[in-house]
C-alpha cells in the first residue's frame, strides 16, 4: 500500500478527496449496463481523487505518482460503459473536470481544455461563433470532451462526419507522460491513433483542439413506421439523401419507443417502430417529402410543441440513452450489444439479425458514414437470460458477418478488434514505463503472450488484489 | 415573322436591344466545346433581347410572347456547354441578369433573384453571414444562380453535398407560366425535379431559395503523382475520408495540368498527374497527413505563395474549365466527354478505361457523393479525329457500363438520360401549353413518337428554319 499520507502531503495545493464514499462515487461509471461488468467490476474503487486545475498541476500528480508508482486513472464524466475509467487497481482517480477551460475559437475549430463538459462547450461555441462540435456523445450534458476522446468512438452527428478515430475529426491532442520527469508532446493527423480510444491508459490529455460544424436549431423529429424494417429502409434513404442535413438517425424497434419514452408517449403509437432523427430547420421541407415517400407518419416534432420543458432531446432517445430508458423502466430484463452491420447490404443484414432473434433482440440503430459509405452500427436491447445465451447471441452475430465490439468486456482488446493495437502498445511503452496508467485495461501491456483467438477472457489479476474485501 | 415593332410597343419600359450582333453575342454559350454543336448551332439567334427587372416585367414579356407566339428563351451567363439557353427558333432572349436582388439571408438558407452571379451571391453571404452556397460551377464568375440550377447538375462542392437532382439542394423555386394569363407557381421538395435541369422549357424561374454551408478560407492544393491511376486512388481515398473536410477533388492526367495549366506551370512537373483538391484551413494538417501516405507530393498551395494575382483559383481549374484550358491551347485537336463510373467498383471502372484509350482519352475525374455513396463522374478530353470515332468512343464507354452524358447534343434526353421525363414533359403541357419556352430542346414535346431506342439524333426542324439563312 503506498504511502497516501507522504502523497498527499507531496500533492499540496492541488484539489484533492480521500473520503471512501466520495472516491467509491467517482470510481464508476455505466458498467453496470453490464451484468457480466455489475459483477466484475462493484467492488472497484480508488483511493485518491485528484483534482488537477492547470497542465502544471496535472504534471506534479504525475511525478508523485511516478515516485510512489502509484496507479493513475483518468476520468471525465465517468460516461463510459465499460469500466473505461474504472481504477481496476485502485491508487489515484485523476478527476479533470477542473480544466474546463476554452482557449481559443475559431472557424471551423476550438481549442480547450479536455474536461469541459460538451454541452456547455456546445452552448459557448453556439453563442460565440455560430459554430458546434461535428458530433458528441448522448451523454453530452455530463460527458467531457476529453473523456469522449479517450472512451469513445462516434456519436450524434457521426451520420455526417464519420467518427472520432477518421482523420481530421480530432485535431491535436496535448498529452502528458506518466515518467519521473513528466514530457507533454503534442500529436496531430495519424499520430491521434497512438491515444485516442486508449482509455488514458498512455497519455494523460491536457489540451484539446477539434473541428467544428454549422450550429443550427436543429429540430428533433421521431417518425413511425409500422414495422423496424420500413424504419431501418427509412432511415437508409434518408441518410443516403446528402441534400437532406441530419445530425442523427436511428431506427428503433417496438416496444422500445412506446413503452419507455415515457415523455414521448403521449405523440407515440403501440406497437409501432419510431425513427428519432435530428433535422437542420432549412431541410424540414425535403425531410417531410421524404417521410410522405417512405410511408412514414411523423408523430413528434420539437418546433411544433408548445413547450420542451420536460421532454429530453432527440439525441437523448439515440445511442446508448436508449438503453438506459429501458433499463430504467425493467432494470433487470435487458442488456445490450454493440453490432456492426458492414455495408453496402448493411440493410439485409439487419433484416437477417432481426428475423433469427425475434423479440429476444430489440432492434436499435444508429446510421453512420464509415469509409466515406452510409453504413449502421446497432446497439439492440437483449432481454437477458444467462451469460452463456449472451455469448451465444454475440456468436451467430459473428457467423452472419455482423461483427460485435462486446461491452460485456473492460479491456480495450476485447471490447474492440480483439487484437493487440501495436501503435498504442508501443506508445504506452514511451509514455507509460512502469505501466502505471489505468492499468488493467491494454491486455497486450498486461500480458503479451495473451492468445485471442483462443476464446478465453482476459482476467486482470490486479482486479481481485485491489478489490475491496 | 412576328411583329416586332408592335412587340417592342407593348414592352415599353422594360430594357430590351434589337442590334443583331449583340442579340446574337447573348444568343449562344460554349456550344463550341464540342464540333457537332459547332456545326450545327453556329447560325442560332434570337431576335430580341429582352431584360426584366422583376417578376412583375417577366410577367409582362410572357403575356406579350403568348400573344404574338413568338418564343421565349431564358438566359442567365450563358455559361452552358450544349446550346442550353440558345434560341433555336430566335424569338426572345429573356436575359436574367437584371433580376439579381439578395432579398432574404438566414442560417442555413438564403432566398435570392435567379440573375445573381454564383460568385457574387458567395461573396455577400460569406460577407453578411459567413455562409456560401453548397456548390457552384467552375464559371461561377460568370454563371447566374438561376442558370446553373436550369441548367447544370452539380459543381464545386458536390464531393460534400451531392448535386442539384438531390432532395435538400434547392428548396424553393418560383416559376411563371406562359399562358394567355401568366401563373406564379411555387415548387419544393419533389416538385422541383418538375424544373430543374430542364433548361426553362417548362417555367421562368423569378425567385430561388437555397440551402447554405459554412463559407470557410478555402486552401487551392494540387498534388502530383507519378501516374493517373495514383491520383485517383488518393482522390478516392480523399473523398472517404468523411473527417477531412474538401470542396474540390479532381485528378487530371498528364500532359494537361504541365501543358495547359499556364500560370500554374512554374509549381508543376512535367509528365506528371495531379490532383486539384480544395481544403477547408482546419483539414490542412490531417490531409497532408493522407498525401503523404498515398505518397503524393503537394506541388501549390495557395495560402502559401506571395499573392495570387494572376493565379487562378482551383475550381477554375476543375468541371468544364479543365476542357477549356486544353482548348484554349490547342483550339482544334480537342473535345470532351461526360462520363459516369457507377459505384462502388467506379475506380476499376477508370483504370479500364484508361488502359483502353492510352492518350487518346485523357483523364480528367471529378469526385462527388451519389446517393450517398462516394463516386466518380469524368469529364475527359478527347483527341478529336471524326465524329464517327467519337461516337464508337461513346458506344465502348456504355459496352465497359460506364454511361455517357452526351455533350454533343442540344436535347435535354439526348444530353441526359435518353428516355422522356414524363414529369417535365407533363408540367410543360401545364406551364406552356402553345410550346413556346426553349423550343427544341425537349424531343418528348416536339415529338412524342421519337424512338430513343433507334440510335438515330434527333434533329429539330425550328433549327433549319430559324437559322441565319
Amino acid at each position: 500500500m503506498p504511502d497516501y499520507q507522504q502523497i498527499k502531503a507531496e500533492l499540496e495545493g492541488i484539489a484533492i478527496e480521500d473520503n471512501p464514499n466520495l472516491v467509491s462515487r467517482k470510481s464508476r461509471d455505466f458498467y453496470w449496463y453490464s451484468p457480466i461488468l455489475k459483477a466484475q467490476l462493484e467492488n472497484v474503487t480508488g483511493d485518491l481523487i485528484v483534482s488537477p486545475a492547470s497542465e502544471e498541476e496535472v504534471i506534479k500528480v504525475l511525478k508523485v505518482a511516478f515516485r510512489h508508482d502509484v496507479p493513475v486513472t483518468a476520468r471525465g464524466g465517468g460516461t463510459g460503459n465499460y469500466g473505461q475509467c474504472m481504477p481496476l487497481s485502485g491508487g489515484i482517480v485523476l478527476d479533470m473536470t477542473k480544466m474546463n477551460r476554452i482557449k481559443e475559437i475559431h472557424p471551423g475549430r476550438v481549442i480547450t481544455e479536455p474536461g469541459i463538459i460538451c454541452a456547455q462547450l456546445d452552448r459557448e461555441l453556439k453563442e460565440k461563433s455560430g459554430q458546434e462540435l461535428r458530433f458528441h456523445p448522448s451523454t453530452t450534458g455530463q460527458a467531457t470532451l476529453g473523456g469522449f476522446i479517450a472512451g469513445g468512438s462516434g456519436g450524434v452527428g457521426s451520420v455526417h462526419w464519420g467518427g472520432l478515430r477518421d482523420l481530421g475529426n480530432v485535431l491535436r491532442l496535448r498529452i502528458v507522460t506518466l515518467e519521473e520527469e513528466p514530457r507533454v508532446m503534442e500529436l496531430t493527423a495519424r499520430d491521434l491513433l497512438k491515444v485516442s480510444h486508449a482509455y488514458g491508459t498512455n497519455g494523460i490529455i491536457t489540451e484539446v483542439e477539434m473541428p467544428l460544424a454549422p450550429a443550427y436549431d436543429w429540430v428533433d423529429v421521431i417518425v413511425g413506421h409500422e414495422s423496424f424494417m420500413d424504419a431501418v429502409r427509412f432511415s437508409d434513404r434518408l441518410a443516403k439523401s446528402s441534400g437532406i442535413l441530419v445530425k442523427e438517425i436511428a431506427p428503433i424497434a417496438a416496444p422500445v419507443p412506446y413503452e419507455y419514452f415515457t415523455r414521448h408517449k403521449p405523440w407515440l403509437k403501440e406497437g409501432e417502430a419510431v425513427t428519432v432523427v435530428m433535422v437542420a430547420p432549412h431541410a424540414l421541407a425535403p425531410f417531410e417529402a421524404l417521410v410522405k415517400l417512405m410511408k412514414g407518419e411523423i408523430r413528434f416534432r420539437s418546433d411544433e410543441v408548445e413547450s420542451l420543458r420536460g421532454i429530453p432531446r432527440a439525441y437523448e432517445l439515440g445511442w446508448n440513452h436508449t438503453t438506459l430508458r429501458a433499463l430504467k423502466m425493467e432494470p433487470d430484463a435487458f442488456t445490450y450489444l454493440q453490432v456492426q452491420y458492414p455495408g453496402p447490404d448493411h440493410v439485409e443484414k439487419v433484416r437477417e439479425m432481426t428475423e433469427l432473434f425475434g423479440d429476444e433482440v430489440i432492434g436499435h440503430l444508429e446510421f453512420l458514414r464509415f469509409d466515406g459509405a452510409i453504413q449502421c452500427s446497432g446497439l439492440p436491447l437483449v432481454r437477458y437470460t444467462t451469460p452463456e445465451r449472451l455469448e451465444e447471441i454475440i456468436k451467430i452475430h459473428e457467423a452472419h458477418g455482423c461483427p460485435i465490439f462486446n461491452p460485456h468486456r473492460y479491456t480495450l482488446e476485447e471490447g474492440g478488434m480483439k487484437q493487440t493495437d501495436e501503435l498504442q502498445l508501443a506508445f504506452k511503452k514511451e509514455t507509460d514505463p512502469k505501466g502505471l496508467m489505468n492499468p488493467g485495461k491494454m491486455i497486450a501491456w498486461e500480458n503479451p503472450d495473451f492468445d485471442f483467438k483462443a476464446g478465453k477472457n482476459f482476467l486482470f489479476k490486479g482486479l481481485a488484489e485491489a478489490g475491496a474485501e
